[in-house]
């Protein structure tokens, strides 16, 4: 796909096809749009996209990206700032919230613990997290990371630091997926739901007296 | 997918899933990516997308957009200006020139007629290309338009105008599926349409006398 007889259009086809999952003719397809679009209205796009890095900021208690030094759910009073569900990164933090299911608190790590792709401990906002348990009263830490070796070993490190400070400590329940087929799940969780298995009432309540 | 909890970031989504193609969900993996690339790469890509407003011109002989007054192919003096290829928009243009079997130049009409949309010919770059016919001499008009009812319909609008003044009208060769739209063909497809083009005649037969 050259686009080389126009330097401009080559230059904003190459840039936008640096974006994840966007290639070349993706790429021209939303450059020769925004050909078409009002000026007014790429100026709002470029814009908006300047500000995620001149003015988004890291919040400095769970390390979520925040439009102030604190934020939105960090600051609300309304949150229980005594439970703390722990996740990888921001986008979890959008997928919990959308649940509509959560009233505590966040601590983003920035990731998981992963020797293989040279990510320690140390990489991780870990001892932050830590010195947040030793700083204020925590009643129950979450861990909400991936259920993947990487994510299982920071849960135990991050278990071990905290088993003797923090009075419950618990994980994400595991087990088939509202709305799977059983065929589609994979051996090991369909397997561990069996074993975990759940009393009738606890799912759809006491329905017949 | 709510991310109310930034106003910037959310901002930042609103304005990417403006594009064509790209939903919210989309948008918040690129806003993220965005947030964790270097302020540099962002202001390449945000003054990119600038530049398409404010530097790209549109060529005043063939209404393709343009780093300059004149594009690249039409000032290039190795091009055969007497031979027009008509397409429907700038990314016809790029299509045809990626095939490397054109050695002409073009002309944007900016759509084909469509009744149903409210586009007649005025609303087209057709007044342009008949004076263009007027004023050089012209050996071929290729009409390069998509394969629908509306680039028929066209196509009998230009060859009406152009049939008694110019001395070779063709179309693309059949090679070119019924419906499709160019952007999407393969190149040697397109190419091969290109060596192989047709009458208008000997696809439409020979309708006025």
């Amino acid at each position: 796909m050259l686009t080389n007889y126009s330097k401009i259009l080559e230059n904003a086809v190459n840039e936008i096809a640096k974006l994840p999952g966007i290639g070349r003719r993706t790429a021209l397809r939303l450059a020769l749009h925004l050909v078409n679009t009002e000026t007014a209205e790429v100026k709002m796009l470029t814009h908006a996209l300047t500000e995620l890095k001149s003015s988004l900021k890291i919040c400095r208690h769970c390390f979520a990206i925040s439009d102030g030094e604190v934020c939105d759910i960090c600051s609300n009073l309304k949150r229980n700032a005594g439970v703390i569900c722990v996740v990888q990164d921001i986008r979890d933090v959008i997928a919990i919230e959308n649940t509509n299911q959560f009233q505590g608190v966040y601590h983003v790590l920035g990731g998981v613990i992963s020797p293989i792709d040279g990510i320690g401990p140390g990489q991780l906002k870990l001892q932050e997290l830590f010195q947040r348990i030793e700083a204020q009263n925590i009643e129950e830490i979450i861990l909400a990371l991936p259920s993947t070796a990487e994510g299982d070993t920071t849960n135990f490190y991050i278990y071990k630091h905290c088993v003797e400070k923090i009075p419950k400590i618990s994980l994400l329940a595991r087990g088939v997926g509202i709305g799977e087929e059983l065929e589609y799940i994979n051996e090991v969780t369909l397997g561990r739901s069996l074993l975990t298995r759940i009393s009738f009432e606890s799912q759809y309540g006491k329905i017949f007296d």
